[in-house]
């Protein structure tokens, strides 16, 4: 046994786990949690007394710095992984999307180098498979080999939707390597036409994003994938769940035994589709795909969370400045879709999730933390235990935080949760063994994160 | 940090949780896991490499020493303890059942006076409800503050059987006072009119006992509970499942929100009721209520559990020596009900669960330990974490093991496993720091078990 | 071909069957219906040009003359077929009910002799069961051989309510039999306890009622009579569903192929429970058990008529004196449980079913007429078929009609649709050939009514 | 009242409606039932004592002298309708299929002079919708008009599978107007891949074909289908089901109050998938699509006709000769799909269904006859009514017939049933009136036949 001090010691918290609540010493040496005991002694100290300790954050849904024609997303590699640090969240899993015809060893390195030197948080990447070629399937493999076992397959937006065939194809090479499908569910050919036919009675405003969308074809499509996972085989997470009706197909397929797993979002989960009727182009702000819905529908995602029927709370992190929000007037669809959420999640889900009775501490650890890491093959991350990475939050589950864009950090200038203050708010976050930012300072490195190689599960 | 070595170190195995796997050192100080690190040292250390390092396990559903008329299951608190630890299971809750106006608190001190200084490993007891006067229901509080936060209510059996008014007295009591319900969940009017009539008719033999106890009505009496229990606003476990019929009562249930659990246990998932039909009266070693299912019935008990819709894995463990089986020769209904298993079930759920691909590991280890130590409400028990009990066993997953009564010890004179043999088996048991059983031979103490003073949840 | 004039004949009506709409003269002789055709010559024409020619409705379950304590149903034989000719039912399935320890077929007797010389339309008798003895049960064959193939089961009521094992041997003997089983589902236990409760908290008032008879445990009762109709091998009827959670039970029976049916009202279907927060103990005017429930149980009522779940509409009529009503005031268990309707229940489904597009015509005859006829065996009625009785209604669909308690003929002095006014009405009623309503004028006889000895289906 | 003889008078028969069965006479003047009636004199009379008179069936689904590439189903309208006259059908509904770009009055036109002066008995014709442009669908308004109220679309086959979008347009015109779409369920774009895949590995027999259609995605389409049928608002009718996922959706739209219908045909009531397996290329006899299925399928279909799920058993005939059959030697895809069965449907389902206890008497001819013609809106079809068409078949439930190719008479050399012989079979058919097919012999006019123009319902 070393007997060293510790590099860094948390000390007197209330530990928190996907299984239990305990009290414990954190001690670290290096990046990686080197014993959990009592009366640990290190060089730092952090006293956590009244605090929970938890698993630094993992957020398998983001987009930081992704382009859609001449714009990008507001938040780059650097802004976007600090806000997520300011939040909690010490891993991310963002997207690398090659562009038709290019390589997808090419496509990877070149989001490598965005990231590299920016990066706060360590960050994974999902390949987005929009061609199912022989040749891309072909490559699979590959990309599993360099630590990206998880493939974004689309069932909407144009250039990026597959056919019924092409999503079979790409599920069962999925199933052949023992991947994860991450999918986004919705029915294209049907948001097109309901697009046009709006847009043509010149019904442009916001408040026509929900109805181009609607619930029951988003419901449809998880039936439609879920019969074609089941021949094929494979494992499936359908993405970003906003309603009752994905729920219910959900929960069907798990009692019949299918490896079939949901993804739901705070924004689903504390907002409704009634903001979109907000006036003066407000409802702009919220538009993203699958749009808010209606009551029932957060009362459903609670209860799937609670039951077992979800897996995963992330955030689908997609936020634009408001001017890019802005060419969307005149026309709804043109509003670039996505809202910022990397830096609220953790306690959004434990001021309107555990605070409000909906989910115990452990369900919630479990939810935003061990679970997603589990399922997307994070090494190391998402829980306390010896050998893991030193990710950590100290959770002061007393704090009050008013969720203005004035005091987030996302780049982007508005938030979509203006009128809520939240209790319960980060006072650590630590990432393999460093403070990155403490009592709402950043205080960590730029360019500390690094790419986290993923493994099949 | 204490600097002395611990007084015990598990060395370089695997650990498994509920949540994760992992490899590092368990340091033991006293009765507790004192540190969780790397190249821990100790006075003594075993090395578990090779081998899972899990939670000692946790059978919340035992019966020993239990009087039924003038006769007794055949396992003592000595014996059923020793058993127990040999099969890896550290903790068990058995159960204080009055006599009719005996008051409650009486009956615990008897059934402690027989456990103490008897009991290998530790214990605790739920408390049988078959009385609900208000001067009995008045006591549950009381009950409560001395270690049973749980309460059996029968729907079967003369004597013990409540009537649904009864039954929702008692749960509405228990959910007063935030408490758990245990439900053995059959409709005895039913039961004991089929069994009559059976013997009115001749029908004596063993394979006539399933026939009285339909599955149907075990789905029956569950979805009676359940709506008893939701107005009644209860938090309900439905014991020893064993069919289909139940699984979809419990699913339906938790999709609607409402607090259900369910155990099942290893006969019901290894076994099916073809036993029954033996020759030569052998069909009465398995004669258990509920009884063996069919086929179709294990999947779904094994879906459930994998789903999440079942929590809990007991063992029902009520062995009766072979001479006391007989009495039923002539009267299946006399035939004592219940089967050995308190050894058998880490082994049998890692053999057909875990290697059989139906369970992961750390759904093995939720279900056999930590989940059911949680529901139960047993402080320190089924998880390895520092602070908790050292109740730890060393599995080793290539041990061999044929699961004849010869080779195992509880004490009874067969075992309905006779064929079956296993791969998977402790290697050592260890119960607060002590090690009970190691390489198949009991070193513990006799009277080392201490009752566990359980918390509500 | 008989060449002389018809007795009677009905010209030009449009006739509504439960399987087409069609137009045509209908021509009588004697009792029965001789002859469809065109242009067919009566002794008497009436002509229903502009009505809907519909066979006379089927109420196949009515309380006349239904003692209870010192006490009786308001209605008479006399004046409740009265009534019931008004409103457009030739045919009513009442019940013998046989004292504790009387031999049916005196009860029978006795049953017959009230209604001889008084009924002025046609009228079957169902048997209750509330003694299920092997010496009752070998009775029920005789009840079949004289007319009565039917039997009611209780499951709430002091001194009807069957347990489960009784309600199994008496649904185990009716299958046997080939014979239908009628369910009153509740949950007696619960109520009793439930109505104990409330009295003794000072909750007297009829809005306590509901409160004591909840839906979610009629939902269970049905729930468990299927379970033992499903053993037994039964057919059975459960009677006057009130509520969602017994038409999910049943629509899960059926779809599983079980031959269980389902009889529902017309206070369920257009009345809710907020009529029993009326002040001024008004709430006492609809007291019938099952109670009134919600918005969402009566869309579900709807819905389950349209596709085929629930096959009867009948009325559960059993009026009640004011007076009597009245002894319920300081105990709303104490007043008598019933509300008059065998009059109003054509017209009321008429108007809120067919002209609110909720049932086709079709449909309202079917649920009316025919499939009570056919499932309840009552030879000859419920159709307008050549061969059939000459039972017959000339409904007005334009006809105004305010359900007040002056308009109405039941002999009570109250209406529960004191608001409601229909569109649709009969202008005549036909029975046996003779008429015995004409444009709200009764011109038939008193005692015309004759028993009808119903078959096994 | 005309006091002439009848034309035809069917004396003594056991009438069997949808609603019920009796004893009466039909008098036949001209074309229509005049009269129902006892002792009816006519010019002729049959006498069908012994026997079930029943309305002429009704067969909603047949494709005679379809073309299909350089071939042409085997049965022109005039050896297709005889056959159709022998087995008891009097009225089907086959399809006008515009080319590409023809108008489709046009073609209706075409359709139309096809039969003149061929059909044997009365025929509609459904629209089949390929093309969904406006221009297309502004016409369905004149289609109805001149009697064609339902419109076929497909989700299947080259050419003819409509994408989602044009679905839901094609859907919503159809609600617009009221008329009813009849929807070919199965997803294309899957079994044009597993087909080609199937080839492409040497799998070319007929054991092959439904390995390319799985039940999976055949429950697929139609829960899609039911999303954009709700909305859209339209009502539909999901043809030729063949398993129990189709019913499963259909139950549950159902049962949330949607429009939703289905048919399915004997073939898949009779035969299973295990007949492709036959040697020598015999399993291509039986190549339809959706294919034949399991057992458990077969059931479910029973149980879905028998609780109301399912409303119409049509047949899908489309038979071809083996000639054209064995094109696809060398590659199953290019067997012409469809089976012969015009004549059989009646005399199966009575054999399989009424004889064996699965339907009653009235559920067979509402299933065979009533609601295909209410549903799909033929004037004076498919029941025994005053008023209505004297569309009837003497019915002999003891005739023994053997289901050879020989004893049938559609043109074609083979029949499905080669093994089966039934008992119940039609002693005569009328049409308008017209005796078409007595003892076995054809004696009505070839062109008898007329035009349905059918209308919305």
């Amino acid at each position: 046994m070393n007997m060293e001090p510790f590099d860094l010691v948390i000390a007197n918290g209330q530990i928190v786990t996907a299984a239990d609540t305990y009290t414990a010493d954190i001690g670290v040496r290096g990046e990686k949690i080197a014993c959990i005991g009592r009366g640990l002694r290190g060089r730092r100290t952090i006293d956590a007394s009244g605090c929970l300790v938890i698993p630094g954050a993992v957020d398998v849904h983001v987009h930081l710095q992704m382009p859609l024609g001449d714009i990008t997303s507001s938040d780059d590699w650097r802004s976007g992984t600090m806000a997520a640090a300011h939040g909690g969240t010490t891993s991310i899993v963002d997207f690398v999307d090659p562009l038709p015809g290019q390589p997808p060893l090419q496509a990877l390195e070149e989001r490598l180098a965005e990231a590299e030197g920016q990066a706060c948080i360590d960050y994974g990447l999902h390949m987005v498979l929009s061609d199912v070629s022989g040749k891309t399937l072909a490559q699979l493999s590959r990309m599993i080999d360099v630590g990206i076992p998880t493939f974004k397959l689309f069932m909407a937006y144009e250039g990026k939707c597959l056919t019924d065939d092409q999503l079979y194809l790409a599920l069962r090479e999925i199933a052949r390597l023992g991947a994860l499908a991450l999918i986004h569910a919705e029915n294209y050919p049907i948001i097109r036409l309901f697009v046009r036919e709006l847009l043509a009675e010149g019904k442009t405003e916001p408040r026509w994003h929900p109805r181009s969308r609607p619930a029951i074809m988003e419901g449809e499509a998880t039936g439609r994938l879920i019969a074609l996972a089941e021949m094929a085989g494979a494992h499936a997470c359908i993405a970003h769940i906003s309603c009752a009706a994905v729920v219910c197909q959900i929960r069907a397929a798990r009692a019949r035994g299918l490896p079939i797993y949901g993804e739901t979002c705070p924004q689903y989960l504390v907002l409704t589709q009634d903001v979109y009727e907000r006036p003066d182009f407000e409802g702009a702000r919220y538009v993203c795909s699958p749009p808010l819905r209606a009551e029932e529908d957060q009362a459903a995602l609670w209860k799937a969370l609670a039951d077992g029927t979800l897996q995963v709370i992330s955030t689908d992190h997609c936020p634009w400045w408001w001017q890019d929000k802005e060419r969307g007037r005149g026309d709804f669809s043109r509003i670039p879709g996505g809202v910022p959420g990397i830096e609220t999640r953790l306690s959004l889900t434990y001021h309107f999730g555990v605070r409000a009775g909906r989910l115990t501490p452990q369900q919630w650890v479990n939810l935003c933390c061990t679970r997603p890491a589990e399922l997307f093959g994070l090494p190391g991350k998402g829980k306390i235990q010896v050998g893991a990475d030193a990710d950590i939050v100290i959770f002061d589950p007393e704090r009050v935080m008013p969720l203005t864009a004035e005091r987030l950090h996302s780049q982007v200038d508005y938030s979509i949760y203006e009128d809520i203050t939240v209790r319960g708010w980060p006072r650590a976050t630590i990432s393999r063994g460093r403070v990155l930012v403490e009592d709402g300072r950043f205080i960590g490195l730029v360019g500390h994160g690094r790419f986290i190689r993923r493994r099949l599960v």
